[in-house]
């Protein structure tokens, strides 16, 4: 990608009405662009971003058996007033021009389910695990944390649809661990924590996976022994670690950045979504469902990986893998820059090419440090003279010179 | 993909309430599923055509420099305001819980055009082209032909910023070659028609891409000389044709599954969208618009692509390349069917493989042919003895046999 053909400007200034970093930062590095409290639109880098972390979603989600739909977002009422979630006030509600209501999706039990019951009718059509990845409204009475909590965002939503009790503890097993390669390959492998948190009508709980972040609007309790973490909702519910029977906890700020929770037939009950077992009877569907906010983890790595000039993105979710910078516009600077970009390129390295002509070395650094790419290479007179290169990860201060014919070898993506 | 694990069965019967060919045929072959009229969910196989689509579209456009962004689906009224088209009545509206009024997105000049202005000041910013494939919402008062004309769509919407009309004509010129590329990559090129039609405020004309089926709402008289079709609805202002002087027209029944715009200032004045001319003077910017239904197109594909046993994907679109069935259960048809299987995927094929045991070679060739990969590969105990497997396009009646060590080379994707 071209610097200088790209539609936005990063700018130096913090946007008037954005509170969180994530926003700030974001927003400055034109990543995203605020249109109402809780919307956004992603700008060219930002729809990047999103598609890394859409892929390693979907990846991970696919080995454990999930098959991918794509549900709509307007949802016809009568669903929900069989669940008696209509009257939610998340939900956002309007009516059609023949009076028809919907309310906008802000989950998708209540499609999925009638969805799977034309599907399922056997024992043997089951276990069977559906995903999307989608667009969710939801009417957010505080939208102001960036995308940390928006009105409008995307979510991964699994649901997994089984014969038993057992086969539904398995698979949750499963996903807790898909769960967990998913942040660590978005880099917050290190700051989330398995949290165990309120249930519903069928478990005593839940569990919710927890990123450490000062920007975080719970409090969980880490136990010192075992690293499982509790909600401060249910803490007063434990004074030893269920896990370990530890002792000690830690108590820390933290962003919900998935949850899974085991439905049993919450769902399947007010659906009468049965299906005929092997001896002949007719049972109740057991499900469990699981997500994940794509905007959110944006906004958590932002607020996890920056410091006072920008976003350093860890290597599986940035926008582009190098930042060419040319700092000189001589014709054998741009003759070795551009070179060096199309062989880059023919080597599937992603790279955001800085050509633009007026603007100063000093000036593009910053911007670089900004937008954040793990790795900067600077082409100057200078360094040309040495048939090299300077390489500089955005994590690090150290600059290292390298002969561009090693270039390539010494990147090890 | 594992045809046992799928987790939509196909039905022999046509749903109730689906009038339409397309809907009938994706239902039935599960594809799609109907929420409610003109509201449906992709299920599995409906997502891989999708996502095939999909990328046609974005190569395509991106090859005319486009540069992709996401917009929301939730407008705030404001913007909606300043243009006037607040009180359309195909747009769904809606209260938040504080009284703020949101529009659910159609289209979104109202919204790139604000976002550009923030980004674009110089003559050097220009020209711009920016692009979006996104969740749409509209009041429908006629949702009854499946995918031709959903209440919940997606739409590949391009926005292009110039800084005078000759190139806004220019840039036209290509999207228009883009457009006819995409349309033949889906197997439209032959049904496809660059179609006169009305304009608005700011061009006399506007073109839209209508593609013969019986199952359109428009009709077209087609330019028997130049090909340049012209919609019945501006057909009395000519009695010749516009572009050759033709005097012959075919009149058929099409769907128009593309239109592209020259916007001019229409939306650039409300908003006081202006930039600096390389003289110094400010000027408004000039506008173009180019949209392309991805539902739409599925759903004219299908009303063309099929017979009488179920749907004949083109190549491109198809949801896998090769349907490959196994006829029988013996060890040795199950060992070699999955031993191809896996050599297939090896090789980048993408495979749907009917491992199924509880069906019928006649069951699963029917079901094959309703969902109509382009390719079926069958493998049974009589042609294994002669090392071979047999092969059959979808929209041919012959079956060739072929050496099972000779089959990759003879696909030939």
């Amino acid at each position: 990608m071209l610097q200088s053909q790209l539609f936005v400007k990063t700018t130096k200034q913090a946007p008037k009405h954005e509170k969180s970093i994530n926003a700030q930062l974001l927003v400055r590095a034109g990543f995203i662009d605020k249109l109402a409290a809780g919307i956004y639109t992603y700008l060219p880098l930002g729809v990047q971003v999103f598609k890394k972390i859409e892929k390693i979603i979907q990846e991970e989600i696919e080995t454990i058996g999930g098959q991918k739909v794509l549900m709509p977002a307007l949802h016809p009422r009568e669903k929900w007033e069989i669940t008696g979630r209509w009257q939610v006030s998340e939900m956002f509600k309007l009516k059609g021009r023949f009076g028809k209501e919907y309310g906008l999706g802000w989950t998708h039990e209540e499609i999925i389910t009638p969805l799977a019951k034309k599907n399922i009718h056997s024992y043997k059509d089951l276990p069977c695990y559906i995903y999307q990845i989608q667009t969710k409204m939801r009417d957010e009475p505080r939208a102001k944390s960036g995308l940390l909590r928006g009105r409008e965002f995307t979510m991964k939503d699994l649901y997994s649809f089984h014969t038993e009790q057992k086969d539904l503890d398995n698979y949750y097993e499963k996903v807790k661990k898909a769960y967990f390669k998913i942040f660590k390959r978005c880099g917050l492998g290190a700051q989330t924590y398995l949290t165990l948190a309120l249930g519903g009508t069928f478990s005593k709980y839940s569990h919710e996976f927890q990123t450490i972040t000062p920007a975080g609007e719970d409090i969980i309790y880490i136990c010192q022994k075992c690293n499982l973490a509790i909600n401060k909702e249910i803490k007063s519910e434990f004074t030893i670690c269920p896990e370990c029977q530890g002792k000690k906890f830690k108590m820390v700020k933290a962003i919900e950045t998935g949850n899974i929770f085991k439905l049993g037939t919450k769902y399947s009950e007010p659906f009468n979504f049965k299906f005929r077992a092997q001896n002949g009877q007719e049972k109740l569907v057991v499900m469990g469902c699981y997500g994940i906010g794509l905007d959110r983890l944006i906004g958590a790595i932002v607020e996890i990986y920056h410091d006072k000039q920008g976003i350093i993105w860890p290597k599986e979710v940035a926008s582009h893998q190098i930042h060419l910078i040319q700092v000189e516009n001589s014709r054998q600077v741009k003759a070795s820059a551009e070179k060096l970009y199309k062989n880059l390129k023919k080597n599937n390295i992603q790279v955001l090419y800085d050509d633009r002509k007026d603007k100063t070395p000093g000036e593009k650094f910053a911007e670089a440090d900004l937008i954040g790419i793990p790795l900067r290479i600077v082409i100057s007179e200078r360094v040309l003279k040495k048939n090299s290169v300077e390489l500089k990860r955005r994590d690090e201060k150290k600059v290292k010179l390298i002969k561009i014919k090693n270039l390539l070898q010494s990147l090890n993506f």
